[in-house]
C-alpha cells in the first residue's frame, strides 16, 4: 500500500530522510463533497463523478394551455422559483415529505427505467420514453408533442412577473433558437464546472393519461437536449412523472424527490453505476436509511433551512464498499484528519529532533531549497498584488508606531528613520532567506520593553548605549545559534492555550489601558476650562513696557495672580503666537492654556475607534458588492486614520501630532551608521552584556518560535513545509546586523504575518448556489513579502506627510486593536459566560463536555495569572518577563493535577475543533471569525502581544469558522 | 351551531344590536399546540389533553454494572444529557433516523401493547410488563429487579461530572426516598402545568435477553411511579425497549423515537384514544406521513436545530376527523383567523356605520359601560406597577420636551408648567372616560406645529393669542362633535402603509435633522477656539479705571482690537463671573467666549445617543438575568439621560441646560388660569377662527383616529372592544377645557400608548424548555393610565431637579428616537435593499412574491413623496399639512393604476403576515421586533410623528415577530 505523502517524498528527494510536513496538509478533509477544483491538490484525488445540475420542469396550465415551466433547480441545494417575484429563492436545504418518496418509489418500481439509453437528441429520447405499451398511439403523439414543447425558464422571463396579477405584459418566447442563446448567457453556466452534467425532471398532472406514467432514463452518453434545461449542459439523467390530476400536486413533489435524490452524491454514485432497475430502487432505499426525520409537530415542513456552514463529511457517510472505491485519497484525507485530530500531541515533523548538531537547520535548508524557484513563480497571481498593498500599509503603520515608541524609549538612539530602514532591510532579507517566507518581521512589544529597560540601565550607569547594545546583540545571536545547533526549537510545542491566552489578555488590557491613559494625559496637558479657570489670564506685553512692575509683584497664590493690579502700558490682548510674531512677550497664568483641544482629542479618539470598528463590520454585512465590502473591511484602520486626519485638518486645531524626522540620517545626532564596538565603555562591558543577552535570548526565542508554530499550523494546509531552525538562524544573523547598524531588533510579528497569510489564501470557487467556498491552502511564495519591504524602505521619503497624523487618532486605533484582540480569545468568551444565565449560554462544544463549574475554575485560574502578570509588569521586575513566560508554562503543567486530561483537552487544546465539531446551526453564531481582525496594524505596548491575534485566528478555527469556514452565515454573506 | 362570540353577546346584552369586537380577539390561532393556560380565554376552549413530560432512561454499563440513567427528556423539544458537562443541552428540535422509526414499528408490532393497564404502582406495572411468554422465570426475576432499580437523574448529580475523566468524586445516591425529595425540588416541576402527565421510556442493551423486548403501556389512570421520572408527575405512558447488544445503540435510538412520537400532539391524541395495538401502529404511520425529510448529503443528522420561533399551526396539520373533534373552539379560531387574514378590508365592527346620529357614540358607551367595573378590578396585578413606573417616566420626559418646545413656540403663552398640568388633567380625564383607556394622551408633533403657526399669525397681526386660540378650540370641538355625530371615524380605514410610512419617515428624518442641527447651533453659540481666535481678549476693569480711554478707541477691525494699546490701570485678568462678583466690568472681544462647551456638548450628545442605543440592545443580549435585561432595556433612554446629567455635573461646565419655571402659576406673567373669551380681540375674530379650526380639526381627527385604529388592532387581541367615537368625543370635550384654561391641546400619542400596551401584555408562561411564551392579550384596564397622570400632576414640584438636564443630552435622545423610528419601518428595509446585491438580500416574504423592480419602484415613489413633503414642510406652506395627509391618501389610490392588487397586497397591506407567513428560519433575523423600541419617550418635532412607531410595531408583526412573537431568537433569549 502506498504511504501517505509519498508523492511529496519524491519532490523533496534531494535531501533524503527529511520528514515532510505535507502529510498534514493533504486536503482530504475537504468539506465539499465533490472536492476542490484547484490544481494544487488535483494529483491527490481520484477522478470523481461530474457535478450534476438538476432542473424540475413542471407541467402547468391543465386543462387549458399546457406549458412546461422550470420551477426548481438543484446543484447542492434547492432553489425554488418565486413565481410572483420572478426570481430564484435563496438556496436552501431541500426538504421532502416521506410519502412523496414512497410514492416515487412505487411509481419507479412499475415504471419504465432505461439505463444507458443510447438516445442522441431530445427527439430520440422522447421516442424512447413514450414507448410505454399502455399508451394508445394517439396519446403517444400528444405526449410527444408535449414533451418537445419548449419549457419556460426564468432566464427567459427575467424581470417580468409571470403571474396573472402582474401589471406587466408577459414576454412570450416561442422562437426555437432563442432559448439556446439565452441558455449560453446564463450566469449559472459560468459558475458550474465545465464537466458538469445536467439532469432533467419533468413532472405534472396530465388529464388525458389514464394511469400514472413514470420514466427514469440514464443516457449512455450525456446529450445536450436543446432548450430542455436552462443551462446548455449535456444531460445524463431524464425523469418523467406524469399522471391524471387526482393526486393534487403530488407529481410535482415526486419530481422534487427525484431531483433531491439525484443531487445526493451517494445516490448519484449508485445510479451512475446501476445496471438494473432494482439497483435504482436499492439506491433509493439506501438514501431513505440515511435521511434525517423532523417530527411534524415541531417543525414546519414549509420552512426553508439555509445551507449549513459545513456539509456532512462524505467519507463518514459512505458505506464501506464505496469508501474503498474512493481510496487512496479519501483514506489519506481521513488519516491526515485523524492526525490533526490529535493535534499538537504529535508534533510537526519539522519539530522532530534529528540528534545531530545543526541537523534541523540542514533539514530545513534542504526542504526549502527544492521549493525556491516556485517561491517566485507561485507569486504570479493578481491576489498577490492586493496582499502587497494591504501588508505594506500595515507594515508602514507598524514601523511608524514602533519608531515613535522606540525613539521615546531610547531618547533618540533609535527613531522613526531607523525603524523604517531596519524594517525594510531585515524584512526583505528574511523573506529571501527564511524557512517560512510568509512571515513578516517586525519590532514587537516584548523586545521594545526590553530595549527600554536596557536603555534606562545604560543611562543610569552612564554607559554608551549603542556599543553596549551591540554586545548584547552579539551575545544573543551567539545564544540563538547555539539553540539552532541544539535543535531547541522542538521544545516550543509545550506551549498551550492557557499560557498564550494569559499573555494575550495581558497585552490587550495594556493596550486598552495605555490608549485610554494616554488620552487622559492629553486632557491634563490641555486642561478643560471650567468656569473660573484662568483661561483669560494672558496679556501680550511689548518691549519697552514696564516689565519690572509685572515681574516684581510675585503672586502668592492663584487668587493673587488673578486680582493683581496690572498698571501696564504697551500691552495688548493678542494671543501668544501672534504676540510673539509682533515681538511681544505673552505674560499671565492663562498663556499656556489651549482650550478645546482636550475634548476634541477625545472626540478624535472615539471617532477613529468607532469608525474602524464599524468598517470592520461592513465586511460581514449584507450591503455593497463583496469587493467593496472587502476593501472597506480590510482597510478599516487605514480609513479610520484618514478620517481622523481629515477632521483634524478641517478644524485646524493644534492637536498633538506625530513627530517625524526631516532628514535621512541617524536620529541620534553625530553618530555614523556603523556602531563602534566599544565607544566610551570599558572593555569588560562586552562580557557583562552576556547577562541581559540571556534574558533577551529567551524572549527572542519564544517570540520568534511561537509565531512560527502558529504560522505553520496544519490548518493552513501549507504545502512547502516549515523551517523553524532556519528561521531562528536568520533572526540571529539579522540580530547581528541590526545591532551593528544601531537599528531596532526584529522577530516574527504574529498578527501581520497571519494577515499576510490570510490575504493569500486560496479558496475553491463556489460551483453551486449556496455552496460555501472551501479553503485550499495559502499561496506560499517569497515575492509579496519582499516587495512589501522594498516599498517600506522607499517610504522614508513619506515622512513629511506623516506629521499630519494626530496622536489621538493613533490612540483610537490602539484601542481598536486592543479591544479586537481581547474579544477574540476564548478566555473572553469564558469570562462572558460568568455573566450569562446558564440557559442563555451559547451552545459551545466546550460546555457540552465540561461541567460549568470546571470551566469557571479554569477561567478563574487564568484571571489570577493575569493579575499576577499585571502586577509584575507594573513593577521594576518587568525585566524578568521572559522568565515569567517559562513560569506560566509550569503553572499550566501543574494544572494537570487539578483537571482531568479530558477537561484539559476541551479547555486548553489548541487543536482545531473541526474534526470533533458537529457543524451545527446556532453554534457560536456571534463568535464567528471575521477575517478583518488580521488587518490590524501591529503596534506594541509592553510585552508579548504576539500571542494575541494568533489566538483570535485559532479560536475562530475552533468554532469551525476559520480560514476554512468564514463564509455565508446569516449576517455575513461573502 | 353556536355563533362565534356569542358569550360576549350575553355579556353586553344591556345594549342590544351592538356589534362586538370580541370576535376578533378569539385566541384560536394560538401558535402553541396546547393552548394558553391563562384564565382570560379559558371559557373559549375545549379541554385538551394534558401536557406530557417524556423521559428516556437508558440502560448503561452492560455487561458490568447495569444502571439506568436519564439521557434525554422531551416536553415540546428535546433536551439531551451532556454527559461530560453534567448539564442539559439547549432545547432543540428532535431529529430521528428513519430506520429507528421503522425498527420501532416492527418491534411494537410484535411486542406487548397494554392499553388501559390498571397498574397502581411501579411494582404492579413491572409485574404486568414482564408477563412476556418467552421470558423464563429466572430472566423475568432479573428483569423485574432491573426495572425496579432507581435511575440516575441529572438532578441527582448536578454539578458533578459523571465521566471517568472527572477529577471530582461522583455522588452516589442509593437512598430510596431521597430521589423523591429531589424530584419535588426539581425546577422543571414548577414550570410544567399541574395537570401534566409523564411518560417513561426505558431503552438499552441487555445481554441476557435472547430476543428484543418491546412493551408499550398506557395506564388506565396516571400513576406516580416513584423515582422513575425526574419530575414526580403521574405517568400515563410507559415504554420498554430492550434487547441483545447486537444492534449497537439502536435501542437508545428507538427509545428516542418513542419519546419524539409521544411528544407529538397528534400522535399523543391518537394513542390516548387507541383501543387496539393496531391503532398505535396506525398513529405511527400517520406520523410518518407527515414527517419532514432532510437528505443525508445536505444535512448533518447530528446537527441540533434550535426551536423555531413558531410551531406549525396544529389545526392546519390535523386531518379532518380530528379537526371536527376539536370544534367549536378550533373552528372559531380558524374563522377569526380568516377574518384577520383579510385584515383592514373588513373593518372592525366598531368602525361600521349605524346610520343614526351619534349612533356610534351610543354604541361605544354601551359597549364600554358593561366593562367599567372590570376596568379597575383587572388592574390588580403586579405587572401594572412596573407599567405605571415605565409610562410615568415616558410621560414626564414627554411633557418636559413638549413643554419646552411649546414655550419657545408660543413665547411663553404655554410653557413647561402648562404642559405638566394639561397632561395630567387631560390624560387622567381621558383614562376615566374614554373608549380605549389604554390610550395615553399627549401633545403631539403635528399639533405643536399648528400651534406655532397660529401663534406667529397672532403675533404678526397683533392679536391676543389665548382668546383667539380659545375660539379655535371651540370651533374644533364643534367640528369634532359633528364628526362624532356623523360617525366619520369609519373613514379611517382608508389609510394604508404607503401613507403612514411616508409621514413616519418624514418625521424621523426631521427628528434626526433637528437633533443634529441643534447641536451645530450650539457650536455656533459656543465657538471653537481655533489658533488665533480671540480667546484671550478679555480684561477685568474695576470702577475708577480709565474707562473712557478704553471705550473711546473704537476698533476698526479685528486686528485693531487685538493690537490696541491698553494703557489701563485698575484692571486684572479675572474671568468674567469673578470680575462681576468683585465689582468690575469685563471688557474685550474674548469675554463672551466660553471654551470647551462646543466639543463637550457634542460628546454629551454622542454619549447619550450611543448609550441609549447600547442599552436597548442589552434587552436582547445573552447577558444578565432577564429581569436586569428588561429593566436596562426598558429604561434605556432614562438611564442615558441620567448618565449625561452625571457627566455634566461631574465636569461642572456651563453647558446649556433645560430651563424650568420655579413657581406654580401660568408661564405668561399676569394672566389668570381662565382665558377671557375675547381679550383685546375684535368680536369677529371668534368667527374667523373657524378657518384655522377647520385645518386643525382634520389634523386632530387623523392624529387621534389613526392611533385609535392601531391600538385596537385585532392582533392585540383586545377583549373589551374599541370606542372610536367615544374617544373622539372625549378629545373634543378636553379640547374645550384646555382651550379655556390656556393649556396645550392633547390627542392620543401612538408611541407611548403602544409602550403602555406593550408593558401590559399577558403571555403564557413557558411550560416546556424551549417553548416560546405565547401572547394572550393585553391587561385592559383604566387604572394604570390614571395613576400615571396623577403622578405626572404631582411632578410639577420636581421642576427644581429638572434644571440639571443639559440640552445636548436631550438632543442625543431625540436622535436616538429618530434613528429608532426610521429604522423600524419597512420603507427603510426596502431602501436598504437598493444597496444590497440581490443574492445577499434577506429572504423577505415580500421579495418572494413581488419582482424586485416593482419593489424598487414602490420605494422610489415613496421616496419622491417624502421629498415633496420635506419641501412643503420647509416652506411657509406648512399650515396645509393636514391637507397633505389627505393628498397622500389620494396618491395611494392612484397607485392602484400602477401596481396590481397582488403587488399592493404585499407592498402596502397593513395586515399581519401571520396567516400567510411561512415561519421560516433565517427570515428577517435582523429585522426582528425589539419590544424596547416602544419605551421611547414620545417627543415631537414637526408633523405626524404619531405614525412612526405604530409602523414599527405593525412591521414587526408582519415579520411574524410582533407582540405575539418577540421571543427566543438566537440573539434574543427572553
Amino acid at each position: 500500500m502506498q504511504l501517505p505523502g509519498q508523492e511529496e517524498f519524491e519532490v523533496s528527494s534531494a535531501c533524503e530522510n527529511v520528514p515532510t510536513g505535507e502529510m498534514d496538509s493533504v486536503p482530504g478533509s475537504d468539506p465539499s463533497p465533490d472536492g476542490p477544483l484547484d490544481t494544487g491538490s488535483r494529483d491527490l484525488r481520484v477522478p470523481k463523478d461530474p457535478l450534476l445540475f438538476i432542473q424540475l420542469n413542471e407541467l402547468l396550465g391543465w386543462p387549458q394551455a399546457l406549458e412546461w415551466r422550470e420551477t426548481g433547480r438543484w446543484v447542492l441545494f434547492e432553489e425554488k422559483l418565486e413565481v410572483g417575484a420572478g426570481r430564484w429563492s435563496a438556496p436552501h436545504v431541500p426538504t421532502l415529505a416521506l410519502p412523496s418518496l414512497q410514492k416515487l418509489r412505487s411509481l419507479l418500481a412499475k415504471g419504465l427505467v432505461l439505463l444507458d439509453c443510447p438516445a442522441q437528441s431530445l427527439l430520440e429520447l422522447v421516442e424512447q420514453v413514450t414507448r410505454v405499451e399502455w399508451l394508445s398511439p394517439e396519446l403517444r403523439g400528444q405526449l410527444k408533442a408535449l414533451l418537445l414543447q419548449t419549457p419556460q425558464h426564468l432566464i427567459q422571463s427575467t424581470g417580468t412577473s409571470p403571474c396573472q396579477g402582474s401589471a406587466q405584459p408577459r414576454e412570450a418566447s416561442h422562437d426555437e433558437e432563442a432559448p439556446l442563446k439565452k441558455q449560453h448567457q446564463n450566469p449559472l453556466k459560468r459558475k458550474l464546472p465545465p464537466e458538469a452534467e445536467a439532469g432533467a425532471v419533468l413532472a405534472g398532472e396530465l388529464g388525458f393519461l389514464a394511469q400514472p406514467l413514470g420514466v427514469f432514463v440514464r443516457l449512455q452518453e450525456p446529450v445536450v437536449l436543446g432548450p430542455l434545461t436552462e443551462v446548455p449542459l449535456p444531460s445524463r439523467f431524464f425523469c418523467l412523472l406524469l399522471g391524471p390530476p387526482t393526486l393534487g400536486r403530488s407529481y410535482r413533489e415526486m419530481g422534487r424527490a427525484v431531483a433531491v435524490l439525484l443531487s445526493d452524491p451517494q445516490f448519484q454514485w449508485s445510479v451512475r453505476r446501476a445496471s438494473t432497475p432494482h439497483d435504482l430502487l436499492a439506491a433509493l432505499d439506501a438514501f431513505l436509511k440515511e435521511v434525517t426525520v423532523l417530527p411534524p409537530g415541531r417543525w414546519d415542513p414549509t420552512a426553508r433551512i439555509p445551507p449549513p456552514k459545513r456539509l456532512p463529511a462524505e467519507h463518514k457517510r459512505l458505506p464501506s464498499q464505496l469508501r474503498e472505491a474512493k481510496s487512496p485519497s479519501a483514506q489519506r484525507g481521513a488519516l491526515a484528519e485523524d492526525r490533526h485530530g490529535r493535534g499538537p500531541h504529535i508534533p510537526n515533523p519539522e519539530l522532530q529532533r534529528t540528534g545531530r548538531l545543526f541537523g534541523g537547520l540542514v533539514q530545513d535548508v534542504c526542504r526549502k531549497a527544492s521549493w525556491y524557484p516556485s517561491d517566485f513563480s507561485d507569486a504570479l497571481h493578481p491576489q498577490c498584488f492586493s496582499a502587497v498593498l494591504y501588508i505594506y500599509l500595515a507594515t508602514v503603520t507598524n514601523a511608524i508606531t514602533f519608531g515613535g515608541l522606540l525613539g521615546e524609549a531610547t531618547d533618540g538612539a533609535q527613531g522613526l528613520l531607523e525603524s523604517f530602514l531596519g524594517t525594510a532591510v531585515a524584512g526583505a532579507a528574511f523573506c529571501l532567506m527564511a524557512g517560512q517566507p510568509l512571515t513578516i518581521l517586525s519590532s514587537t512589544g516584548p523586545v521594545l520593553v526590553f530595549e527600554r529597560l536596557l536603555f534606562s540601565f545604560s543611562r543610569d550607569h552612564s554607559l554608551d548605549y549603542l556599543p553596549f547594545r551591540l554586545w548584547v546583540g552579539i551575545w544573543v545571536a551567539t545564544f540563538c545559534l547555539v539553540l539552532v545547533a541544539t535543535e531547541a526549537s522542538v521544545l516550543v510545542r509545550y506551549f498551550t492555550r492557557f499560557t498564550e491566552e494569559g499573555f494575550c489578555a495581558l497585552i490587550s488590557l495594556i493596550f486598552i489601558y495605555d490608549a485610554v491613559g494616554k488620552m487622559l494625559n492629553l486632557t491634563r496637558a490641555y486642561p478643560i476650562q471650567r468656569p473660573g479657570s484662568p483661561a483669560y489670564g494672558c496679556l501680550c506685553q511689548y518691549l519697552g513696557g514696564n516689565e519690572s512692575q509685572w515681574t516684581s509683584t510675585k503672586p502668592k497664590d492663584r487668587d493673587d495672580i488673578l486680582s493683581m493690579d496690572l498698571g501696564l502700558v504697551n500691552a495688548s490682548l493678542l494671543p501668544p503666537p501672534e504676540c510673539a510674531r509682533r515681538g511681544g512677550h505673552s505674560r499671565g497664568p492663562g498663556c499656556d492654556m489651549v482650550p478645546d483641544i482636550a475634548f476634541f482629542s477625545i472626540l478624535l479618539f472615539l471617532i477613529s475607534f468607532l469608525f474602524a470598528t464599524a468598517l470592520k463590520h461592513v465586511k460581514t454585512s449584507r450591503f455593497f458588492p463583496s469587493v467593496v465590502r472587502k476593501v472597506l473591511g480590510d482597510f478599516s484602520s487605514v480609513l479610520a486614520i484618514l478620517l481622523g486626519c481629515g477632521l483634524d485638518a478641517y478644524l485646524g486645531l493644534a492637536t498633538p501630532k506625530l513627530m517625524v524626522p526631516r532628514e535621512f540620517k541617524p536620529t541620534l545626532p553625530g553618530r555614523g551608521w556603523l556602531v563602534s564596538p566599544f565607544g566610551t565603555n570599558p572593555w569588560w562591558l562586552s562580557v557583562a552584556a552576556v547577562l541581559p543577552a540571556l534574558l533577551l535570548s529567551i524572549l527572542i526565542f519564544m517570540d520568534q518560535q511561537i509565531t512560527a508554530v502558529i504560522l505553520n499550523h496544519a490548518k493552513y494546509r501549507l504545502q512547502k513545509g516549515a523551517g523553524f531552525h532556519l528561521d531562528l538562524f536568520c533572526v540571529a544573523v539579522l540580530m547581528l546586523l541590526t545591532s551593528a547598524l544601531g537599528l531596532p531588533w526584529y522577530v516574527s510579528a504574529t498578527v501581520i504575518s497571519l494577515a499576510h497569510m490570510d490575504s493569500l489564501r486560496r479558496e475553491s470557487r463556489a460551483r453551486a448556489p449556496g455552496e460555501a467556498p472551501s479553503f485550499l491552502g495559502i499561496r506560499e511564495q517569497r515575492l509579496t513579502g519582499l516587495v512589501v519591504f522594498i516599498l517600506t524602505g522607499t517610504s522614508i521619503f513619506l515622512a513629511p506627510v506623516l506629521k499630519y497624523i494626530p496622536m489621538p487618532v493613533l490612540y483610537g486605533i490602539f484601542l481598536y486593536m486592543g479591544v479586537g484582540a481581547i474579544s477574540s480569545i476564548q478566555l473572553t468568551k469564558r469570562v462572558q459566560l460568568l455573566l450569562m444565565p446558564a440557559k442563555h449560554q451559547p451552545d459551545l462544544l466546550l460546555l457540552r463536555h465540561v461541567p460549568l463549574s470546571r470551566v469557571h475554575l479554569f477561567t478563574a485560574i487564568q484571571l489570577a495569572c493575569l493579575g499576577l502578570l499585571w502586577i509584575i509588569k507594573s513593577t521594576p521586575a518587568a525585566i524578568i518577563f521572559p522568565l515569567m513566560l517559562l513560569g506560566l508554562v509550569g503553572i499550566r503543567k501543574a494544572l494537570e493535577w487539578v483537571f482531568s486530561p479530558r477537561e484539559l483537552f476541551w479547555l486548553d487544546e489548541l487543536m482545531s475543533e473541526k474534526e470533533r465539531s458537529i457543524p451545527e446551526k446556532g453554534l457560536e453564531p456571534e463568535y464567528s471569525f471575521s477575517g478583518s481582525d488580521s488587518e490590524d496594524v501591529f503596534t506594541p505596548e509592553v510585552v508579548l502581544w504576539f500571542n494575541c491575534q494568533m489566538l483570535s485566528h485559532l479560536e475562530n478555527w475552533n468554532s469551525g469558522a476559520g480560514l476554512e469556514g468564514s463564509w455565508p452565515r446569516p449576517q455575513s454573506p461573502s
